[in-house]
C-alpha cells in the first residue's frame, strides 16, 4: 500500500475526564513514529475549533508538555459540545460540512482523529461518509472517551476507570467520616454522582465495599426506576443495623413513569424556573421529611470527572494506547472505526484494542445490565464488581509544586489561517 | 517533681478531619515513653462514650495499627457533638461530671487529652475545674482540631491544612475542566465549602491561583456581607474577559441583614421546612436567572474534611506533633492548657508547640481578619497566602489496595465496665 501522506489533526470533544489528554500525548508521541504524517496539528474546541479554522501545532510542544499531558485534566485542546445536524437545520449542516473540508483541505488534514463519546463518534462518522462521497483522500478514526462509560462494543471508556476510582474513594472517605460520628440517633450521608442515564459510575461506587456493612449501603441507578417506599425501608434497616447509611445516587435516577426524579416541577424558584435541586438534595428532604433522620448531600459534580490527583493508571495507560492505536489504525489505512478496548481472558487483568466500525456506535446508548444489580435493585452484585474492580488499578503519579499539582500548559502555536473567516 | 502514676485516657470530639487520628497516634507513641503512664485509653465517641464507660486499650492495638492512623481520615475513636451544658442544664450537667469522674477514679485516669475544637476545649477546661474543685489529682490538656481554622491563640488548627489543600487542588482540578469546556456563550461553576462562620477554608481555595487569570474568581467568605449586586458585577466581568467564572462559597455566607444566605425561608419543601438549598444552588439560581449563564454547582460537604488521600503532609505532622506536646506537658505536670501551634519567624515555615490556658480558649471565634482580604472583598490577599501557603506542603502517603486507600482499623479492645450504667 502507498502510504498516505499529509497531516494529522486531533480533535476533543463533549465532557472532559481526567485521562482524555492522555490520549492526545498517545496520539503525538505514536505519530512521531510515522513518517507519512508530516505534522500533528490539534483543533481547539473540537469541531467548532476547526470550523474556524483555529489550529495549533502539536509538533512544536515540547516533548516533556507532550508527556505531562498525562497526568493533566480536563481537555488541554479544549472540547465542545457542538453538533452538526444533519437533522435539524441540514442547510446549516451541509455548509458546515463543506467549511470543514475547506479546512481539511486548506492544512492538508489526512488524517482526523477524534476523541469523545457518542456525538463525536456520530459527527466522526458523517465526516468520514462525506469524505468518502467527496472522494478526499483521509482516514478518519475514532477515539473512545466518557465517564459515563456508555459507549457500546469497547469493554469500557477511557475516563471511567478514573472517576470510578475517585468516587469510590471519596464514598470510602465519607463513611468514615460518618461512621465515626454515628450515634444512637442515626444519620445518612446522600452522595450524588454523574453519569446521565447510565448507572455506570453509580454502580462504581460499590468497589469502596471491602466488607459487607461497608458503605455504599444504597446504590441509585437510573436503569432501575426509583421506589420510595423501598427506598426508605433500606435506609431505616441499615440505620437499625449500624447506625448510619451511605447512599449514592446517579444523577439521572428516574421515577416509575420515566421522568427525571430531581427535576421538581412542583417548585419554581426565584426567577420562575423549575428548581433542579438535584437527585442528591430531593432524596435528603425525602429521608430527613419522612425519617427525621440527620441527612446531608454531597454533590461531587465537575470535582469528579477532572480528579486526575486520584486518577486510574490503569485508565490513563489505556486512554494513551486508544490514541496510540488509532494513529496506528490510521496509517495502515483505515478509517471510519472507533480504538475500542477489549478485555482479554485469563485471570490477570489485560487489555488490548480493536476497531469496530463507527455506524456501530452512533447513537446507541449501554446501559448497565440488569443482571449486574441486586434482586432489590439497590446494590450491584459481584458480575460488575468482577468487571469494575481492575479498572481503578492503580494511581496516576502527579508532580506537584507548592503542595498542589503542576499540570502541563500547551504553548498553543495556532496555525496561519488560510481561508477567510467562515466561508 | 514527684510523678503522677496512672491511666492516659484520650478522646476525639466535634466533626473528624483529614488528620485528627494523627493525634491520637502522636499522643500514643508519646505516651510508650513515659513510664508514669501505666496504660493509655481511648474513649469511644468523645465524653459520650466516657459517659458510659465505653473505652479502649490502646496499649493492646499493633504498632503498625497506632502508625496507620496517620492516614486514616476521621475519628478512629468515634467522636460526638456531646456538650456537658452547665447553662441550660446545670443539674444533669452535675449528674454527668459526677459520673465522668467516676469513671476516671475507676480506670484509675490521671491524664485526660481532649481532641477538638471550641466546644471541646470549653468542656475540657470544665473538666479541670472540676479536678481541681474536688481535689482530684488529674491533668487535663486540650489537643486543637478543626478544618474550620477558628480556634484563638493557635496560629492555625491540625485538619485545616489538609482541607485547604484538597479544595484547592479540587479547585484547579474543576477550573481545568470547566476553562476547557468555555465557549463564548460563557459558563459559572460555583463550588460550596464548609467553615461554617468563619471564611479560613473558603480563603484557602485562592492558593490555586497561580496566574492572574487563575481560578478561583471569586471567593465569598462568611465575614463579609454578600453584596449580590457587586458579586453579580464582578461574575460578569470575568466571564466577559476570559469566558469562564470559578465562585468559591463558604456555606455560612451572610446576608448584609446577617441572617444565613442559604437558608431561604421563602420556600418549603414538602414536608413543611424551609428549602436549606445550600449557598452554592441559591447563587447557582442567582447567577443563572439573572445572567442567563451556563451555570454549575459543585458541593463537596464531607468529602473535603476526611479527603486523607490528598491530605496535608504537614498538617499530619503538625497534628502528631501536638498529640505528643499534650502527652509531655501533661507528664511534666501541667494541667488545663491547650496545646498551640506556634509558627516560627524566619524566610523557611517551620512550626513548635506551646501551650495556652484553656479558659483563653473556649467560647473564642477566631474569624479572617478584614485585611487579609482584597478592598472588593472578592479575594483573600497576599497577607492571607503568605500565611497559608506552607500548610498544604507535602501529601500524605496512603498505602492503597485494589486501587483504593487502606485505612487502619482499630481492634477496639473494651475494658471491663467497674461502674453499673449510668450511675
Amino acid at each position: 500500500m502507498k502510504p498516505l501522506i499529509g497531516n494529522l489533526l486531533v480533535a476533543q470533544s463533549g465532557g472532559p475526564t481526567a485521562v482524555i489528554n492522555s490520549s492526545v500525548a498517545g496520539v503525538a508521541q505514536e505519530a512521531r513514529h510515522h513518517r507519512c504524517l508530516s505534522h500533528v496539528y490539534g483543533g481547539r474546541n473540537g469541531i467548532l475549533g476547526i470550523l474556524n479554522e483555529h489550529l495549533i501545532d502539536l509538533g512544536r510542544e515540547r516533548p516533556e508538555t507532550i508527556e505531562a499531558l498525562k497526568h493533566t485534566p480536563a481537555a488541554a485542546l479544549g472540547t465542545c459540545r457542538y453538533k452538526i445536524d444533519f437533522k435539524k437545520k441540514p442547510e446549516k449542516a451541509a455548509r458546515e460540512m463543506d467549511r470543514l473540508f475547506k479546512v481539511f483541505q486548506a492544512h492538508d488534514i489526512r488524517y482526523f482523529l477524534y476523541i469523545g463519546g457518542n456525538d463525536s463518534q456520530d459527527t466522526a462518522d458523517k465526516i468520514h461518509q462525506e469524505a468518502l462521497r467527496r472522494g478526499y483522500e483521509m482516514r478518519i478514526i475514532g477515539v473512545p472517551k466518557t465517564i459515563d462509560n456508555d459507549l457500546p462494543h469497547t469493554d469500557h471508556c477511557p475516563g471511567y476507570g478514573s472517576v470510578a476510582k475517585y468516587n469510590a474513594c471519596t464514598v470510602m472517605e465519607i463513611a468514615a467520616d460518618v461512621s465515626s460520628m454515628a450515634t444512637d440517633d442515626g444519620s445518612c450521608c446522600i452522595i450524588e454522582v454523574m453519569g446521565r442515564s447510565a448507572g455506570w459510575i453509580a454502580a462504581a461506587t460499590v468497589l469502596a465495599k471491602r466488607e459487607p456493612d461497608a458503605a455504599p449501603h444504597v446504590v441509585l441507578v437510573p436503569e432501575i426506576p426509583f421506589n420510595e417506599e423501598a427506598f426508605l425501608a433500606k435506609v431505616t434497616a441499615t440505620i437499625q443495623a449500624i447506625r448510619y447509611c451511605i447512599v449514592v445516587v446517579g444523577e439521572g435516577l428516574k421515577n416509575p413513569d420515566g421522568s427525571e426524579y430531581s427535576a421538581d416541577t412542583s417548585r419554581l424558584d426565584a426567577f420562575g424556573h423549575p428548581v433542579l435541586s438535584g437527585a442528591a438534595d430531593r432524596l435528603a428532604e425525602v429521608v430527613y421529611g419522612r425519617l427525621n433522620t440527620k441527612t446531608r448531600s454531597v454533590k461531587l459534580g465537575y470535582a469528579q470527572r477532572c480528579a486526575v490527583h486520584y486518577a486510574s493508571a490503569t485508565d490513563a495507560v489505556e486512554a494513551a494506547a486508544c490514541g496510540e492505536a488509532a494513529v496506528r489504525a490510521a496509517v495502515e489505512g483505515r478509517s471510519g472505526f472507533m480504538v475500542k478496548i477489549v478485555r482479554q481472558s485469563g485471570p490477570v487483568y489485560a487489555s488490548t484494542t480493536g476497531l469496530q466500525p463507527l455506524s456501530d456506535i452512533a447513537n446507541v446508548e449501554h446501559l448497565l445490565p440488569r443482571d449486574w444489580v441486586s434482586a432489590d435493585g439497590f446494590m450491584p452484585n459481584e458480575k460488575f464488581v468482577q468487571y469494575a474492580r481492575p479498572l481503578i488499578e492503580g494511581e496516576v503519579k502527579v508532580p506537584t509544586e507548592g503542595g498542589l499539582p503542576k499540570f502541563a500548559v500547551l504553548q498553543n502555536k495556532g496555525l496561519a489561517c488560510q481561508l477567510p473567516p467562515g466561508t
